[in-house]
């Protein structure tokens, strides 16, 4: 660790915690206002660490907080990404400790968005100060946190294609993905789309008492466990027709390649704490979770489910189903398709609705590139490994957008690991990779300039 | 209408508003005090009709309200039955008005219980009241009154066997149930049992990212789907082995019988707002609402059901199921063919947990017996009309608990109607069904007193 980071880094721990005691949950409303202080203690955050401008940018949602420091406009840009914005906490009860009150704990920092991404946020904000401090930022860098990342982007997308000059920039470095091991640097190379919807199947006009209907009308949530099981077969594939039409097959070559990662099995296994995995037949649990699609309840009600028992037969059952894409795989298309298979495939005892709540574009980035090399080398330089190249499973929807709008690769180099249970109880992120990601971003910026 | 309920029907209706405003909801601890204080009204309505004596039993659970009035002890002896408990109010948000604040509207009384069973429970106070007002009680009259009906009767179940000779009596009069029409009265004969339980399913230990793990995990939900979904063939046949082993089937005759009732199948679906109807295959829907057994999920849950989208794939999912069952199944029976079958269906990337809630026997009654015959001539009497002897869909556990400890039949005259929404947003009950009852029950007595 160099000697500004060993100097800082309690101050660093301590400012990270101020921001996580903020709950900026961008999807439900009664988080408002602390989204938008989050935008204004970023905003805040890159003045302090030396930006020559910070500024709260409108959207039709939350704002997007941009900041730049152009120390000479004929050296390259780099434009940094990164949200504000964390998922939902709940379920609360499964927290060790409140999700807004960090906690330190055996080298991690317990909080939700600890690596999600403020925690990964923040290490761009300090290795900017860093460079700035110690007089060594080597090019141009601006800014662009969003609040809506784990809603769907909305505002960012209204804002990107309007902002295209203010935007202007060689790379655009992301830090919100994983690495394989505090030992095994990786750099995330390709990343999964997303189709989300909401599906409503509707019975009787009212919920109905279970002993004088059972039997005689169709209960909506059995016929909505029948549709959802339905949709996949028992080869562990989608169902729905045309769904892999599009799908981008990798090389036998490929494949191979993909399967030397270091993964054992049984240690992943034994850390869900799972018998056995299931997936898609034909294809290993790497492939499963990076080159191949899904599709996951995330989220199902209906009838009664307080204390107790009551017997009814309710009027209504729902359910939150997300698809998880691949490279050629069209987020707009796949959820056109589900919503006309669902909606068609409703007995006629029942009517179902599908309502597309939001989605994103799968990519894959290329590993020769300048900004590629640039990463790599940061990462051997400060982890001692050259980096492996990963596809990862999640969505980053905005990749696909900045290719697109503004012609621009990204570079997916984020710190965390898969078991800093992002979007679950009990976020962390750890002290090493927090500091080890300050440390390497500043290589980048070397590298980069070079 | 006879003079005295004409002269106090504004009374009565006041009287019953008041109860209504109790939310005595056994199944959810929050109410505890409120079903303690229903209890306490309970048996001060009994003292001031004119009971010699009324007191609060004490239960495992909540309190039974046991009265009399003995006017000789030679005479016949009728034990009312009934219960002061009530089902969950929620979704409130379907309500029109507020569950536990009556009003009067187009001749209804609407509040949750209005109809099940304080309105029907409270026929029987006034009934009492009347013959005691007028000297015309004709016989002994016992009440019991419990506190935990809609969540199983566990008290009761503890109570009777040890007071069999406190309540030693001729036969059991219950209305908890429903006649046809208002102009088509009906007595019920049969009533199905029931057989409840919470199922669990565990994948992960915690909750996981459904972008990394999707497609290479089991989901919880999914899975859960598919073992609700595979519970029920295409036949709408229950698939659990041996499950239908000991139903009683009917004679051509007897069906042929039972589908003389008047029933409009299109009305039905019309009421109901379905296009179809869905249910055993070879059955009418008169038949599968009261002969055959059947399954039904009453509430489902797990993931983000929260506003918004989360991509989470959750460690746990959750359901209610229960199974109405009909003569010769038996309750504990088919509660641990329902276990073993579903646990072991499990498959190995999920644990799978039943924990067996409550249960009840199926009845049928005598039409040829004394109080039949008296609850008979009684409707007609004051409807005007035979009453048509029919099967209930629904469970009144307690009926076979009667049977088997106290050697007592009970007659299940009741006065609601289906489309009274117990159980459902906007329970109400018609105050001719109120009155017409009251009326009926001083018929009862002086029938079977004679």
């Amino acid at each position: 660790m160099n000697d500004y980071i060993e100097k800082n880094k309690e101050r660093f721990i301590e400012e990270l915690k101020a921001l996580l005691r903020v709950p900026s949950v961008s999807a439900d409303p009664a988080f408002k206002q602390d989204v938008l202080k989050m935008a204004e203690l970023t905003k805040k955050a890159l003045l302090d660490a030396g930006a020559d401008m910070a500024e709260l940018c409108d959207t039709p949602g939350y704002p997007i907080v941009y900041a730049e420091k152009i120390i000479d406009p004929s050296k390259p840009t780099v434009l940094v990404y990164g949200h504000y914005d964390v998922q939902p906490a709940d379920p609360l009860e499964l927290w060790d400790s409140p999700p807004f009150e960090p906690v330190l704990k055996e080298g991690k920092i317990y909080a939700r968005g600890a690596a999600d991404d403020k925690g990964q946020v923040y290490m761009h904000v300090k290795a900017f100060e860093m460079m700035m401090r110690t007089d060594s930022l080597p090019c141009n860098v601006k800014f662009m946190i969003e609040g809506e990342e784990e809603v769907g982007s909305k505002g960012l997308s209204w804002f990107v294609p309007r902002n295209k000059e203010k935007l202007k920039s060689d790379v655009i470095l992301i830090s919100d993905t994983s690495i394989i091991a505090d030992d095994i640097p990786s750099i995330t190379t390709g990343l999964r789309g997303l189709s989300y919807v909401q599906v409503e199947v509707t019975g009787p006009k009212r919920d109905l008492h279970s002993g004088i209907y059972g039997g005689a009308v169709a209960n909506p949530i059995n016929i909505l466990c029948d549709m959802i099981s339905d949709l996949i077969d028992r080869d562990g594939q989608i169902t729905i027709p045309g769904f892999y039409d599009d799908v981008a097959n990798l090389s036998a070559e490929e494949r191979t390649e993909m399967n030397k990662a270091p993964f054992s099995l049984d240690d992943y296994k034994k850390e869900l704490d799972v018998k056995a995995v299931k997936g898609e037949k034909g294809y290993t649990t790497i492939e499963r979770a990076s080159i191949r699609p899904t599709l996951d309840v995330n989220g199902i009600w209906g009838g009664y489910i307080g204390e107790g028992a009551k017997t009814v037969l309710p009027a209504k059952a729902f359910a939150k189903i997300s698809m998880r894409l691949v490279p050629n795989q069209e987020s707009e298309k796949i959820t056109k398709l589900f919503q006309e298979y669902f909606e068609s495939a409703a007995p006629d005892y029942v009517t179902v609705k599908v309502y597309p709540h939001h989605g994103g574009e799968a990519v894959v980035t290329a590993i020769d590139s300048k900004a590629y090399k640039a990463a790599s080398k940061a990462m051997e330089t400060t982890f001692g490994k050259k980096p492996i190249p990963t596809r990862g499973g999640g969505s980053i929807p905005i990749v696909a957008l900045f290719k697109k709008e503004l012609g621009l690769d990204s570079i997916l180099m984020g710190f965390g690991l898969d078991s800093d249970d992002i979007h679950s109880p009990n976020e962390s992120y750890g002290i090493f990779n927090y500091l080890k990601g300050i440390e390497t971003i500043a290589h980048f910026f070397k590298n980069f300039a070079e």
